[in-house]
């Protein structure tokens, strides 16, 4: 279908936003659009440079034979402080106060808009790396899982706590809950992981990191590849946690007397390093 | 800041897929692109026409004081038959089998590319109904209600089946699953709930209809109101389902030999009635 530059740019728009971190040949916009390729090739300019300037990611040309474009969604430094604001603010409601320290924080990473904006913020960080999945347990990981791998474009991943007939034939791990000192088992379906996949691992929160650390040993089992880890909360922990190296949006400090302070984790810190120190 | 019309177009795009079904006043893009009031309703009138010339819905315009615009996505039926017919071949692959007449499907809930195909189509039926909230049961609806939830830009609720201390107090109830006739459990945390909402229940799978049956009765039991239900497949079940009225993407007929036929379920004849019967 023939369509004006105006007309081309709103369906590239949303194209792109719907295939991001996917290789697409200036042929294909040419074909979609019956346009001259010098036409398509300034569109894709407008796009790339409008994209830079809203702070909304890039558009990476490869040039060749098996050369085109890939849209690499993106966040600037000042929306995510102002994501990571709102989080914090709603956070520290006196009425999200559980029993036994815990915070109720279900609504939140059930709201579509945050999980798009949380979403974005912890895919971006991982936007130029190698992830062919994204990899969480039941339950309350899957939303922020969905969301993340939704702007890498890759498939997620479900660790279950039990067995179920759906899934098929599983391998399992047991392992050592650090905070609860409570012995657990968590199974994948052997069909859900293929050998040497790079994966991200994503969950809501984390404390000693013992839930964390069995996903990375259910991925040895599977002799898949750890890529990274990002949470949405750390809490607090005292001793040693079973992960190091991660991503965290937020810090939950929960001190002994029960007070709980919420703050920015150490994302800003791994993500806009140079601008934090300006 | 300023845009050029082509920079607008691109920017207002990813602005209104990011604010679905949201009431934005022009006054919010006049000063957003510091922009005149007529250049902007130029910018919306192009917007909507290219939106439904390439069947991505529509935006709504109403005038007067309290007026605005609203982006509603839609999906044409051509592009709906394109996204069941690849689910179908999909799921008929014979690997997918599983003892006991089940078919492995995680895969297909787990890929971005099709959670938000399946997302849209679904939220499409709703698009101008009241939904306050979209509603589901752990583990394997998640997925599947967060992409709904997603193009209706409203929160979604996980039912779980085992009290967890981060949900706070929950109300529960009892069910007998009409598949597997055995007693179970669901509860919903009383904070996620208002009285009043009005909820539409998506699942992944319905055979008997016990499972989306207690949810609405879990939804009396909040004094919410029932939209609708949508689930992603409906299998075959013998007698008198407890859910009638549902929509269902496809329908997986099992028979008594254990072949398996996947075949479209009624969403064509629920939302392209007029142009499937021409």
């Amino acid at each position: 279908m023939k369509l004006k530059r105006s007309e081309r740019l709103i369906d590239m728009t949303n194209y792109l936003i719907n295939h991001p971190r996917t290789l697409i040949t200036s042929g294909f916009f040419v074909t979609r659009y019956s346009s001259a390729k010098s036409s398509i090739s300034e569109d894709l300019s407008i796009m790339k440079s409008t994209l830079e300037k809203q702070q909304l990611g890039t558009i990476e040309i490869t040039n060749g034979a098996a050369g085109g474009i890939k849209y690499l969604p993106g966040i600037g430094s000042e929306e995510a402080h102002k994501v990571v604001d709102e989080l914090t603010e709603q956070l520290a409601d006196p009425s999200r106060k559980l029993p036994g320290g815990y915070l109720y924080m279900s609504d939140l990473l059930g709201h579509p808009s945050t999980l798009r904006a949380i979403g974005r913020m912890l895919a971006s960080e991982y936007m130029r790396s190698d992830v062919d999945a994204v990899m969480t347990v039941e339950t309350k990981g899957i939303p922020l899982a969905q969301a993340v791998a939704n702007y890498l474009n890759v498939p997620f991943i479900i660790v279950r706590h039990e067995s179920v007939i759906t899934e098929g034939s599983t391998i399992s791990v047991n392992y050592v809950s650090r905070s609860s000192e409570r012995i657990q088992k968590m199974e994948l379906s052997k069909r859900s992981l293929q050998r040497g996949m790079k994966v991200l691992i994503v969950d809501d929160y984390m404390k000693g990191g013992g839930t964390v650390h069995a996903m990375v040993d259910l991925l040895k089992e599977f002799e898949a590849e750890l890529t990274g880890i990002a949470v949405f909360a750390e809490g607090t922990y005292k001793g040693q946690r079973a992960i190091e190296d991660f991503t965290s949006l937020l810090n939950v400090d929960t001190s002994q007397d029960g007070q709980v302070q919420i703050k920015a984790g150490n994302y800003f810190e791994r993500n806009f390093k140079d601008i934090e120190e300006r």
